[in-house]
């Protein structure tokens, strides 16, 4: 059997964390696994050395994932086209506008054979269209991709705190090599067949953030929260299966559903967020200015997005939350409609 | 049509806020039921006073619901006979071991229709049996009886921070009948069929609630506590549907399952005193005696008797968070298998 040859393409705070897994795990299994694990690293300056140098020499990646030692058969490559040449697996954890441009890059060289996961955060959705990511570097490689999505904060997975996650797989050959690429006494991977219910969640669970942090920033207490989560959860359900006739009920109860949901609800930056604009009565553009250093955040993205999807369908009130969470953010609406609006009438 | 006669037995915390709910909703539909709502209170002395008569005179019950004003149609009654004789709709929402007492007291008086609803916690289950206290009071009464549960924390519905219930009732028009009696606003009543998976989450819960609180003292953070939640969620799944048939899977997308086990593990007193057993590492019953003045813990009592029940059907292995908080909890077993033992092998 050939064994195969897994690329890692992204480096952040997550990509860092999963390329040591990874890196790991092909030496768990040398039979099934090439031993060198590539990972391509955007160059960046870290106090006048080259990140990919240290990371390298020093295997550890000190600007996204201090203090956490590397194996040393992880390789970090500056060149996309390097970090990619042959690969028979390939492990998409970037941003996701970077995506298409890094398909174009590495379709020449990739193996003929070769599969992708996605651990790519968000969905693309216009007025139009919803698109997966996986299913986009999908088209683009013409390859088969799977996804993976789970209640992961990375620096607890990086902590070796016991968690879980998901993969989701149309093929199940595929879903049960990715599990042994990622699966760990720590990192408990759950393989199922709805590669789209696991992106979707993935997503709109941020939407229903937004609607925990304003009812956080409201002081409304426990009970309220977890109506927010629950009603959320049945949203997040109801689009999957309304747009996507393959979105399956069990997959909320997968760590990419409930358990996902929980964290993002507890901890995160978009319920936290939300709870600033209630408090300081700030617009979100500003507060992504003073807390998230002008970065956009993704849970209000997402509610307009899914917002200018809904209603050329006349289909935003179908999905009371998610509106309610538009409006609130975007139109002005009082935030106390967080309990009042919520429920369908 | 004839108007029910409705009674409420039991005026605890939770029974003084659903007297209030039920009272309001009286008024709220005439046609339905009888003004007058009838509250068995078990008499005691506050401040030299009888507290039926401060609930009479003050519309108000300041040991158990202070500052929470009743409105005047609840009658406090300290006879249960007086307090039942000829109601059609029976509330039941007092400490499960008075069930058996109070159903043979009043079943010569009540109505020959009618009706009842259990909103008592907890189950009995004994090596041979799980014992439903909806259907214990079905037997005893021999008349058709319903339950409620949900992420409800007594205090926070009495201030009317919405939140949403749930009604399991075999039974549509029985259902559709006790929404009207709760429903409100702020209080929102989904009526499912399921009435045993309703009443299976008020007690396994928490169970999962005393595995989240070990988790906390030994400081794994979010992705953990998620992780347990989510497993517990799919041991109550599986709980109620290996011994129970008609357990179905949207039953724990309810406020009685997801978003109950959410606010159970978040707050509370199970998750509360598991996170003290594994900090100070004094065995339960002390901090039975040093936090909950020598009350006992509900979900290590649960734990106890599941494993009880488990046992001699050779299944313990197959629930292996129920099992591993036992094992923690009574056979000193170390805390840290919290992660280590609770995935299936």
């Amino acid at each position: 059997m050939k064994k195969e040859i897994v690329s890692v393409i992204g480096s952040g705070n997550w990509g860092s964390v999963i390329g040591k897994i990874v890196a790991e795990n092909a030496l768990r299994y040398p039979d099934l696994f090439e031993a060198e694990i590539r990972q391509w690293v955007f160059e960046e300056d870290f106090n006048g050395q080259r990140l990919t140098d240290i990371i390298n020499l020093e295997h550890e990646n000190p600007k996204y994932l201090p203090g956490i030692r590397f194996p040393n058969n992880l390789r970090a490559l500056p060149d996309l086209i390097q970090a990619s040449q042959g690969a028979t697996l390939l492990v998409f954890v970037l941003p996701h506008q970077f995506v298409r441009e890094v398909c174009e890059k590495i379709k020449p060289g990739i193996s003929s054979g070769a599969r992708a996961i996605s651990l790519i955060k968000g969905l693309e959705i216009t007025p139009d269209h919803v698109t997966l990511f996986s299913e986009e570097i999908s088209r683009k490689l013409n390859i088969r991709v799977a996804c993976l999505s789970g209640a992961n904060i990375a620096d607890e997975v990086a902590q070796k705190r016991f968690c879980e996650t998901t993969i989701g797989s149309q093929n199940r050959e595929d879903g049960l090599l990715f599990q042994k690429l990622f699966d760990t006494d720590y990192f408990k991977v759950n393989v199922i067949r709805d590669h789209v219910g696991v992106e979707l969640c993935g997503a709109l669970k941020n939407v229903v953030a937004v609607g925990a942090g304003i009812s956080d920033g409201l002081g409304y207490g426990s009970n309220t929260k977890a109506a927010i989560i629950r009603l959320g959860l049945m949203e997040m359900r109801k689009f999957g299966q309304t747009f996507f006739g393959t979105v399956e009920d069990t997959t909320f109860f997968e760590s990419c559903g409930v358990a996902d949901l929980i964290t993002t609800c507890s901890g995160g930056r978009n319920r936290k967020v939300a709870e600033a604009f209630v408090k300081t009565k700030k617009p979100i553009d500003v507060l992504e200015k003073e807390l998230l250093r002008g970065q956009k955040l993704q849970g209000t993205l997402t509610a307009h997005e899914v917002y200018e999807f809904l209603s050329p369908r006349q289909m935003t009130h179908e999905f009371p939350l998610f509106t309610t969470v538009y409006r609130i953010i975007y139109e002005n609406q009082p935030v106390e409609s967080i309990v009042r609006d919520i429920t369908l009438q």
